[in-house]
C-alpha cells in the first residue's frame, strides 16, 4: 500500500465553505492531506496568512489526517520539501479550469513527478470565490451559509475592529 | 493508511498512449486501478470489447495495481460492486470538461460517496482520441506513437482480415 | 403596461425536473408562456409528441399562464403564428450556450422582432438532460428526484408495456 | 396582466451602442426597465455617476418606460427597494457568461425572487466593451458608431478639458 | 519574396456566404488558394462532390488565384501532394476553435511543414453554418442572404425535382 | 505574386520560446514579419521597451526576412504606417482565443483591409506566458528551456544588479 501525501495550496483569504468541502473530500483520498496557504503579493489582504491558518486549523481540525501550514515561493519546490506526491486543486467555472491546467502543466515541467489532481466541490458552491465573498459582505449582503460561522465572526470583528479605530 | 481503489472507466477502441500514459499516473496515485472496459451501444466498433481488454491488459502489465476488466450498465453501480472509492477520468479539451463535469455531477447524485478525480495526460496528447486515431488509420495515415506497437499492430490485423475477406 | 407571451420550444423528450423549474420561473416573468414540443426527427423517441405534451400538461396545470402545445417547422414561423414576443431558453453549460447563442442569432435574423430570453434553471438541476435521464434509466439507475413523479410513472410503464410485448 | 419591472445595472463608463441597445431590447419585452448605473470603486473613471447617468437620460429618452437612476451596495438590496422582479444582463463571449453566472447563483441565492434574464446585443456589438472604447479613444482613434454621438461630444470635451488645464 | 499556397479544406454542403467571404480574405492574403471539396462519409448529403465543387467554381470566379478542387483521405497527404505550404480554416464560435485546434495539432504531427491559419469569418456570418442553412431551407424559411444566390437556385431546383418524383 | 508583410505585435516583456516558435513560423508565411513591442502602460515592467526591442532582434537574427522594432498607440495605425496586409497573432487557450477575436474584430472595423491571422506556437509552449516566466523566475524556479538563453542571462543580470544596489 501507498502513502500519499497531497497539498492543497491556496490564498483562503477568507476560506469558504467551498474550501471546507474540498478539504473534507481530499481528506477522504489521501492518507495526509496539507492545506497551504499562499503568501502572495496580493495588495489588501482582509486577513494575515497567520489569521487565516489559524481559522482553517479550527475548521478542519475534525479531519484528523489533515494539517494546514503556509509557505513561500513556488508550489513544486514547497511539495519537494513536504515530500508530497500530489497537489489537489478545486475546478469550478471554465475560466478557472483553463488557469488551473496552464498551472498545472507548468509545475509538471518544473516538477515532473508531482501530478495535480482536480476534485469538484458540491455544487451548490460552484459559484462561490473568497473574492465573492467579501464583495457581499463589504456591501453588508448576508455571508451565513458561504463560510464557516467562525469565519464569518473574523470578519464581523475586523470590520467592527477597523470602524473603533 | 487508507487503501483507496479507483476505477477508470472508458471505451477503448482502441486504447490509445494518452490512456496508457493516464493508467501510468493513476497508478502511481492509487493502490488499485480497475481499467474498465465499458460494453456500450457504438454501432460499429473497430474491436470488442474482449479485444479491447485484452489490449489494455497486454499494455498495462507493468504496472503491478492496475487490473483491466469490462462492465456493463451504470458505473457507479460498478463502483459499488468493486468497493471502489474513486472513478478516475482524463481532462484535456474544454469540450470534454464540460461532458466530465456533467457526468461527475450525475454521478455524485446517484452515489454520493464516490469521487471522480481527474488527472491530465501528457501534453503531447492532448489533441488524441480514439475516434482521431481510427480516422487518421482508415486514411492510411500514420499511427506510430498514438497508440502502443502491439494496438497497432492488432490494427493491421484487422483490417487485413477485412480484406481477405 | 405590455402583454409579453413567450414560447418555450424543446423536444422534452421526456419532462425533467429541470424543464419544470424553467417553467415555473417563465410563468413568474412572462404573462404567457406557451410550453411547444417540437416535432423533430429523433430517430427513436422514449415517448410519443402527444405523449410528452400529455406530461406537461399535467405537470405544468398549477401555472394557470402556462399552455402546452406542439409545432412542425420552423421556430420562427410557429412564434409569429402565436403572435408571441419572445422565445423563452434555459442556459446551463458553456457548450449549451455556444449553441444556443448560435440559434438565437440565426433566429433574430429570420425575425427581428423575436427575442431570445435566456434564464438559468436551478443550479441542483445544472447537470440535467433529457438524454442523461434516458440513459440512467435504461441502465437501471434512480431517477426519482430528476423528473416529475408522473414522468417516473409513464417510464416504468413504457419499459414494462415493451417488456410485456 | 402582470407588471414586470427589470433592473439593468452596470458601470456604463461610458455607455456604448451595445448597452443602448440592450436597453431598447429590454423596454420592449419589460413594463419598466430601470437602467442603474453602479457606484463602483473602479479607481480612475472617465466620467462621473452623475454625468454617465445623464448621457444614459438624455440617449434613452425616446423608450418611455425606461427611467436612469443610481444605486450603491448590492444589487438585490437595490432590486428590493426597487420592488423589481428581475435583473437585465446581456451576455456577449463566453468569459463574460461565466462571470454573468456566477454573479446570477450569488444573487439567487442572496434573493430568491429575483430572476436574471439574459439577453443578447445585436451582432455587431458583440465586441464592444466600455474598456475598449476607452482604449481606442486614448490612441486617438475613431469611436464614431461605437458609443452615441452625444457620448463621443462628452469625450472629447473631457479630453480638451484635461488638456486646457 | 515566397510563394505560398494555401488549401481551404470543407464539406461545403452547401457553400455559405461565410464559406465564400473566407475565400475571398484568403484570396487576399495567400499567392494561391486551392478550395477542396472532402469526400466524407456524410450519410445523405444534399449536393454530390461535383456539384458542390461547381457551385463553389462559379461563386468564386472572380477570384483569380482561387482553385476548387476535391479530394479524398487525409488533408495531410492532399497538401503534400499539392506542395502547399498552408492549410486555411475559419473560426467562430468556441466549440468550432476546440475541434480545429485538435485537428490542427494532428496534422503538424502528422506533417510538421504544415502551418494552419486561422482567418476569421465577417461577423455577420459567424452563426453561419451549411447545417444551420439547410435545417432553415428544409423548414421553408429564407435562406436569401445566407449563401450565394446561385446556391439558393440549385437548392430550389433540388427540392423541386425530389418532389417531382 | 503578391507580397505580404505582416506584423506580429505584443508586450515581449520578456520574449518567451512560444513567441520565438511563432516568429519562427510566421517568417516562413509572410514575405515579411514585423515583430513590434508595444509601449504599452504595465506599471512595472521587467524590460525597458529598447531592451526587448534588442533581445527580440538578437535571438531573431536567423531570420531574414524579420525585423524587429517598437510603437505606440494604436496598432491598426502602426500597420498602416508600415503599409502592412495583416496581423499575426500566437493562440492557445480558450481565454485568450476569446479575447483574440475580441481584439480582431474591432482592429476589423478600425481598419476593415487589416486581416488578423491566427496561429499556434508548438504544443509544448501552450502553457507558455511572459507573466508566468518571471513568477517562475521571481520564486526561483528553472526557467531554462522556457525562455532563449539569452533572455535568461540577461533576467539573471537584471535581478543581480536590483541585489546590487
Amino acid at each position: 500500500m501507498k502513502k500519499i501525501k497531497a497539498i492543497y495550496p491556496g490564498s483562503f483569504d477568507p476560506p469558504t465553505n467551498g474550501h471546507l468541502d474540498l478539504i473534507e473530500r481530499g481528506s477522504r483520498i489521501f492518507d495526509e492531506l496539507v492545506v497551504a496557504v499562499l503568501h502572495n503579493r496580493e495588495k489588501e489582504p482582509l486577513f494575515t496568512v497567520a489569521e487565516r491558518q489559524q481559522m482553517l486549523e479550527e475548521t478542519s481540525r475534525r479531519f484528523k489526517n489533515v494539517r494546514v501550514t503556509n509557505f513561500h515561493g513556488l508550489l513544486v519546490d514547497f511539495v519537494e520539501k513536504e515530500k508530497a506526491q500530489a497537489v489537489l486543486r478545486g475546478i469550478r467555472a471554465i475560466s478557472d479550469y483553463e488557469y488551473e491546467l496552464q498551472m498545472a502543466l507548468m509545475n509538471r515541467r518544473l516538477s515532473p513527478g508531482t501530478e495535480t489532481i482536480f476534485m469538484m466541490p458540491a455544487d451548490q458552491y460552484s459559484f462561490l470565490s473568497s473574492r465573492l465573498v467579501k464583495e457581499v459582505f463589504r456591501n453588508k449582503g448576508s455571508i451565513t451559509g458561504l463560510v464557516p460561522t467562525l469565519v464569518e465572526q473574523r470578519m464581523r470583528a475586523k470590520t467592527s475592529g477597523k470602524r473603533g479605530k
